[in-house]
């Protein structure tokens, strides 16, 4: 059977003042209804059904995502009690699916990504199952770049062979490249054989198991310790056990970059992982002056290209400006010029006193 | 007996969302923690006491008059039913301290500017009013320009004489100029004999009254009404028929340019008519960045030249951005770029749906 595992524990700060740390990215709602979590399970419960979606969050998101997704069995949301990157993450969640059945694919998808074709979507990860299954395959998604971007990592694909599952092409990867430099990155968008690293996996459990008791050995052995202690003193404990001692590593480092052999889906189908309020903005749709604004009441006065939003029935006027974010949140309020929202970091970093760590 | 007539009717918009109509700019606070109301008063008091101080202001604002100032008399606060510009206000100041005192002298003073040398300020008004009581003069204040402003009415006077009260020199104006363009500025600011009109006058009430009688005869009956109403129907009424019947004229326009003899005294005490968030950004001291940050908390990131104040106990952060404005209301918020802040009237003046006039 195939289990989707959806990684949701992740506490970014570049959405602040909207995310916080006890709301973080992924469990907001931007663009519709839904958060980008919520998003996820939608898209993938086309595939799979609730009671084979597992969610690997922090221990304090628990309650959120049973909130906001009541259908999950509550034995299905892992709370990690200390975040240590995705090597444990998974290994755990395959500890798990494996438990439940030993022949179990996983699908291993982050929770805060935006796509905004499912169907596409879908029909690539079906590929990728079918190619994990054919044999102990371990499978990634790559996303095909339209822009030398420096901020993700990269994969190479061996383009002059592939084979197809139902019409999509699937290649072996040559390697797996770090964040770029602009020229390497320009280099990596020219030559044609360079992918996004989407952070989607898909393996059966056995397979990523082997692999990780080769390449992490301390992990593996952490997660036998983990079957006997849930049969033991149960899922908290065995939780409490591991995370304690697993070392923070993640699976491209710890994993990918170092089996023999792994298999890349290339696609296209509208990714983009909402790295900042500038990508917001770029995602949303905008006025004739390029304006985004999500409040009813506001006025933008020889102002373009701006995102306007609030949480509150609160009014906003702009005056005078270009290519700026304004966030009002009930007790914080940001106004950044959205080239330079990465920095919004910084702010959340700076709260660190008795006086401000309330807002972070 | 010398009195202040204190002109504190205005209705200004350029402060929006910190002014409001319920609440403008003359009884804010901006720089300490009196409004520029208070700052008017506490000033004249050094010359005046609070028995002699007539504020003219509307009707919905005689309570905050009061409460602003609570040594103020009752009867001392006029309420004008609606505001009719400066000469209806000053006939009707006029023909009261007349009543009071028919040898009576009047100052009179805008409640909206900023003045950072009130002795100096002082020694020029005493000038002004020895000047104003020597004989029947009408006198006003000038002040002496430093930069070539095209937002103010000039005043030429004669350099070539003067006279002096108590080492106060006095000149005889020449012409009053109304706001010129660029061009016409910078050679009033070059030829020396130019000053900036404060609005400021100084006279004696009969003095004034009988110019209105010349200039203005239809003013002049309305303030022969005006006393008769006082005494059958008292003051609320007489107010009433005045300002329903008087037009809508400025003493500069209906006053002093028709008059054949005026009197200014040149004075340079720090006088700022606070116009904008810029003149009140100007106005404050900056850090090393020039940034004014006006609240507790606040985090400027790759920010300069900003102003940022808050209402409220909330956090501000300014992510890469340069001389903006950031004020923030309960209700509210401005974004604005400082340079382009006289464009926050018109904020305001769209504000006329159902949704949006609470925000007036």
């Amino acid at each position: 059977m195939t289990y989707a595992v959806i990684m949701a524990g992740g506490v970014g700060t570049r959405f602040w003042p909207k995310s916080r740390e006890s709301r973080p990215k992924q469990f907001l709602k931007f663009f519709d209804e839904r958060t980008l979590f919520q998003n996820t399970v939608d898209r993938i419960t086309k595939l799979i059904p609730p009671e084979r979606i597992l969610v690997v969050t922090n221990q304090q998101y628990v309650d959120l995502v049973q909130k906001q997704i009541p259908e999950l069995p509550a034995e299905n949301i892992i709370g990690e009690p200390i975040g240590k990157n995705t090597a444990p993450c998974i290994a755990v969640a395959a500890t798990i699916v494996k438990e439940r059945d030993p022949e179990g694919t996983m699908i291993v998808l982050p929770s805060d990504h935006y796509i905004t074709k499912p169907d596409k979507f879908l029909s690539i990860l079906q590929a990728a199952v079918a190619k994990a299954n054919e044999g102990d395959n371990l499978v990634t998604i790559g996303i095909e770049p339209h822009r030398p971007e420096t901020g993700y990592g990269y994969i190479q694909f061996n383009a002059s062979e592939h084979e197809e599952f139902e019409g999509t092409p699937v290649h072996e990867v040559v390697t797996f490249a770090e964040k770029p430099d602009m020229e390497t990155a320009v280099s990596f968008l020219k030559s044609g054989d360079f992918l996004w690293n989407s952070g989607m996996f898909i393996w059966k459990a056995s397979t990523i198991l082997n692999e990780i008791k080769v390449d992490l050995p301390h992990l593996y052995a952490l997660t036998d310790d983990f079957l006997a202690d849930e049969h033991n003193g149960g899922m908290l404990r065995a939780l409490d056990n591991f995370y304690r001692n697993a070392n923070d590593i993640s699976i491209d480092y710890g994993v990918m970059e170092k089996a023999k052999t792994v298999y890349v889906v290339p696609g296209s189908f509208g990714w983009n992982d909402v790295g900042s309020w500038l990508a917001v903005y770029e995602l949303e749709e905008k006025d004739k002056l390029g304006n985004v604004i999500k409040i009813p009441d506001a006025r933008l006065i020889n102002s373009s290209n701006c995102y306007v939003a609030s949480d509150k029935k609160r009014f906003v006027a702009v005056v005078g400006l270009q290519g700026i974010a304004v966030v009002d949140t009930e007790d914080a309020l940001l106004v950044a010029r959205l080239d330079a929202a990465q920095d919004v970091k910084k702010i959340v970093e700076s709260l660190t006193d008795k006086n401000t760590e309330q807002y972070r």
